[in-house]
């Protein structure tokens, strides 16, 4: 792909997708992949390429959730890893979280792969000056992160094969899971086993934005910086969580940009 | 992937996902060809998975166009030939046109595995019985299909570096060309050149989609089944084509769908 000049309206976009190409070419991505990126794409090309105000609304539910929470845990495919690796890291160091890497069509080249990648990720975090609203040694909250994934001691009840595979000590045990990406059946089977499953899906309309207890609409990037912020100084929020509401929303966002275009 | 049984609601755009998974293994497609199709499967699930009534309209004029020019020629990529190469070699015998592999990423490499690809199809298209309509020797006129590109012995006006390549025989000379998945800026060159354009392209709003003289909204391997019936029957059309009022009504089908779910 030709290089993107700095002042392109969709720079964002392009290096995400660059980030997606680079990522399948060094074998940390499932071969659908990128499919399922650029199906992102599409939907977020349809919500003008920002976070909208309910989704605002949801990261800021879901960094609640995140903080209070007894065993949370943030669960990372391929496609976050490579868009949003060192972000969540970062929340996963406020929050004080494992970091899982869990995967629907699982290899072991894949998960060494992401492993790796996770651990280069945090080194490189680690190094940085870290967040002015964070108290205390930042290098040491991100050096405790841990990367979990590669001892597969856990089953996920309702699911076949390698997809059910998890650490016990990440999703097994975990009363959250914040899963970027997530796929529909998964997404149920854990809804199923009575935990608090929070996503991040650009499709409004998939199972898995629809099956979840909160579903932040946005690019993972993009969710995941605000994401930051928003555990940084986590605000109490009022009354029952509509994600329902909130999706119609999202759909009504995408409809009016069709009718503005 | 796994195996998706027969009665799969969304089969076709699933066994689409599974040839653009083997054609980039096989090396065929362009970097980013998967992350295209992604985004054209996201329109394509918005639109319902299904032809509307103004891309049907598009599929007529474009066979009546087809069949009327001088010297028309059917341009393919990757994507094309991976989904609809069988199809597009079918329309090609019927209205007695060639085919070129036209890339945007040209290297050589892809060049000769879509030039071999496209003659296995022609040999396979060539011992089927042929359309019951289709009115002379059906494996004569699939075999004298030229399946061009090899020679890149022209360029196209206003386009820089290897894109601009193409064959004299084909695009060079055409006065017509059914160009599927096209890119904006050269859906915009062969315009200026005074050709007429005839793409398609599931996203309404894409640059390609609103520069070309004819664009039909839909899904590369339905619209090629169905310009396959057309140019085997193509109807008189009366009046200019306003390809802007087809886009609108793509888009509001897709704002209803969205409104609908």
């Amino acid at each position: 792909m030709p290089d993107v000049p700095e002042s392109h309206p969709r720079k964002d976009s392009l290096s995400a997708r660059q980030k997606i190409v680079d990522g399948a070419k060094r074998g940390l991505l499932a071969d659908s992949a990128m499919i399922a990126h650029g199906r992102g794409e599409a939907f977020d090309y349809l919500l003008g390429e920002k976070t909208t105000e309910s989704a605002t609304m949801a990261i800021r539910r879901v960094a609640t959730l995140l903080t209070s929470a007894e065993r949370p845990v943030i669960s990372t495919n391929g496609n976050t890893a490579v868009l949003a690796g060192e972000s969540m890291i970062r929340v996963a160091a406020v929050v004080g979280c494992p970091i899982e890497v869990n995967l629907y069509y699982r290899t072991p080249e894949r998960m060494s792969g992401l492993l790796s990648l996770l651990g280069e990720q945090r080194d490189s975090v680690a190094k940085e000056k870290g967040p002015s609203q964070f108290k205390g040694d930042w290098s040491e909250a991100v050096r405790s992160v841990r990367i979990l994934g590669d001892e597969a001691d856990f089953r996920i009840e309702g699911l076949e094969g390698p997809r059910a595979l998890c650490t016990e000590d990440g999703i097994g045990l975990a009363d959250l899971i914040l899963v970027p990406l997530e796929d529909g059946d998964r997404c149920e089977a854990l809804i199923s086993l009575g935990k608090l499953v929070c996503v991040i899906d650009l499709n409004p309309l998939s199972r898995t934005a629809r099956m979840a207890s909160v579903t932040i609409v946005d690019e993972v990037s993009r969710a995941a910086i605000s994401l930051l912020s928003e555990v940084l100084n986590p605000t109490e929020v009022e009354g029952e969580w509509d994600n329902d509401a909130a999706l119609r929303d999202s759909l009504k966002h995408i409809s009016n940009a069709i009718d503005r275009l």
